[in-house]
C-alpha cells in the first residue's frame, strides 16, 4: 500500500517561493497577482494491508520527521484506495 | 477555483533525497528499507469558473514554469471539485 504525505506551510505563514513562484507566473502572462502555496510530497511504500493501520502509521511519520509542526501542517491520505476514503487532515 | 500541480522526479530518475527519508525513518524504527520519493506542490489560486479552462490552464504553468518534462513528471488537480473527477496526469 502506498501513502502520500502531503506538507505545505500554515496559512499565515509568509510562503516566499510561492510568492516568487507567482511573479514568475505572472511575468509568463498568466495574469496578475496569482496566489501560489508551495509545499512537499512524500510518497512512501507502506507494508501494512489495512488502511487504518497505515493511516496511522503515516501520521507517525508525519509528526517525528516529515513535517515542523510550528510552521507546518500536513494532509495524509492513500494511493490506490477510494479516492477521498482514507483521507486524515490536521490542521492544528 | 483552486489547482494543485503535483511535480516528482520519474520513475527511475534516483531520489536522493527520499533514500535519505527512507533511511531516517528506519533509524527512527519504522521498519527496514522502506521506499521514498519526494516531491512538490503547487497550489495555485486560478480565476476561472470552467473546470476545463483551469486545467489547460494549469497544464501550460506545470509546462512552462513549474516541472523539468527531461526528470520531472507532474499530476493536475483542481481541488474542491469532485474528487478525482478532474484529473489530469502526464507521464510522457
Amino acid at each position: 500500500m502506498k501513502g502520500r504525505v502531503t506538507v505545505s506551510l500554515r496559512t499565515g505563514v509568509l510562503d516566499v517561493e510561492g510568492k516568487a513562484i507567482g511573479k514568475a507566473l505572472t511575468s509568463l502572462g498568466f495574469g496578475g497577482d496569482i496566489d501560489v502555496r508551495v509545499g512537499r510530497v512524500f510518497e512512501i511504500e507502506l507494508p501494512e494491508s489495512s488502511p487504518e493501520v497505515a493511516l496511522s502509521r503515516l501520521k507517525d511519520m508525519a509528526v517525528k520527521l516529515l513535517s515542523n509542526p510550528i510552521m507546518e501542517s500536513y494532509r495524509l491520505e492513500l494511493v490506490g484506495s477510494a479516492p477521498g476514503a482514507a483521507l486524515g487532515t490536521t490542521g492544528t
